[in-house]
């Protein structure tokens, strides 16, 4: 049978910069069944980001000019604008209290990944510096741990074009092809596919979200069934998934 | 423990249209356990297409002026391209083979959802004329024979702005609140929360699509595990998801 499962791990503690993410993840997971190598660990960015230390304390932030400007126009915290300047590699919009970013990493989102919620006060969370290299190095740590590494997966919940709401997408992964690619395969009666590439990351993302709730402290999630795209080299991670401007119909 | 699994249906045969779908999706769920009301059905719109007939013979399409530019623009078949214009309500872009339509729906999609892929030959698929009324009277369908009436959702796989590759979103949903509303709410500590309005139906139809191969003949998924999205009333379909131009800054 076909079956893909995903299951919110419970008992993670709150997370503080320098603790041993691999370890706290090993010692809630479930010990039947146990973790296989097929499986794929999903974590909300935010777990990763505050053990990294990639937050900023908004009282030692200085607003600048362009800064100031803008969170007069959106009715933001300057402070918070600045930090969102500080991760963005160009505006594409600002208006409704949203400054639409372009990160340096790419990712097109609300407020450059710049969250508020769920940290302590004064305290925003920035998005991982390198998403991708976050999940290799966790992936290797899991590894040492476990004796096996599952594949890992780091989210983040984006707002899309053309449709209301959020929906849970890759920014990191290790481990997972992040696109299956079925370009050039044809049906069972020969004919050209429509659906062709698809976007598994951002699937398997989306699943995870389904298993926990947003206040009830769950940022991981393992999900078993989808072997078919855990990959045993880390892989091109999900900077995989991002497109060009020049090449993107859809905007 | 907070769990989602989406199991494939197997064993659905081929689709005609006058087919008695909610009877084949009936004969084909499994007996251990037994569909229960909070379970979520999920369905590649081509079976239903299908069995409403929304489907058309390429050898009856007498393309058109506009057609025929546009074939030769983009190497296409002007009789398909003649289809994907009647799906249309507006061409947004054309380039690459590829006509991006808002259709008579409202959604933003390739070839206005027209299907060549998985049909018999010389015809293509559309999509349904009212995606969210075929959910609301296949689940009234199943109600009739199972005694229980899972939600339903209806999917087609969408490019997306941004990122490479397509996901499977909701095109039609009964049964299910299509968007969980966390605005205004707010998280363990008191603090807004970023992510706050959370397509959960994209999310279920991104966690089915994992469940299923393209080219198995699995257009069915069943979700259990997310029962809090769903509801009693058919509540107001997919149609919720569609944004308005004006208010999209994401474009």
């Amino acid at each position: 049978v076909a079956r893909v499962t995903a299951t919110a791990l419970e008992g993670i503690p709150e997370l503080r910069a320098g603790d041993d993410l691999a370890a706290l993840l090993v010692a809630a997971m479930p010990s039947e069944p146990p973790p296989i190598p097929s499986d794929v660990l999903v974590l909300a960015h935010k777990a990763v980001s505050k053990v990294e230390g990639r937050t900023r304390a908004l009282s030692t932030v200085r607003p600048g000019d362009r800064a100031q400007a803008l969170a007069a126009e959106l009715g933001k915290d300057p402070r918070h604008v600045q930090v969102v300047l500080d991760e963005t590699r160009e505006i594409r919009r600002a208006a409704n209290g949203i400054l639409i970013s372009v990160t340096h990493h790419g990712f097109v989102c609300a407020n450059a990944g710049v969250d508020a919620s769920n940290a302590p006060d004064d305290t925003v969370i920035l998005l991982p510096l390198d998403p991708d290299r976050s999940a290799r190095e966790l992936r290797a740590r899991l590894g040492e741990l476990l004796g096996v590494a599952p594949a890992v997966l780091i989210t983040d919940s984006f707002g899309r074009a053309w449709r209301h709401g959020q929906s849970d997408v890759a920014i990191g992964c290790a481990g997972l092809a992040p696109l299956e690619d079925w370009r050039g395969r044809t049906d069972s009666r020969g004919r050209t596919l429509r659906a062709t590439w698809i976007a598994v990351a951002d699937e398997l993302a989306a699943a995870a979200d389904l298993a926990r709730t947003k206040d009830a402290g769950q940022p991981a999630v393992l999900i078993s069934g989808a072997g078919r795209h855990v990959t045993a080299e880390d892989g091109p991670g999900a900077a995989a998934l991002l497109r060009d401007d020049a090449t993107d119909l859809f905007r």
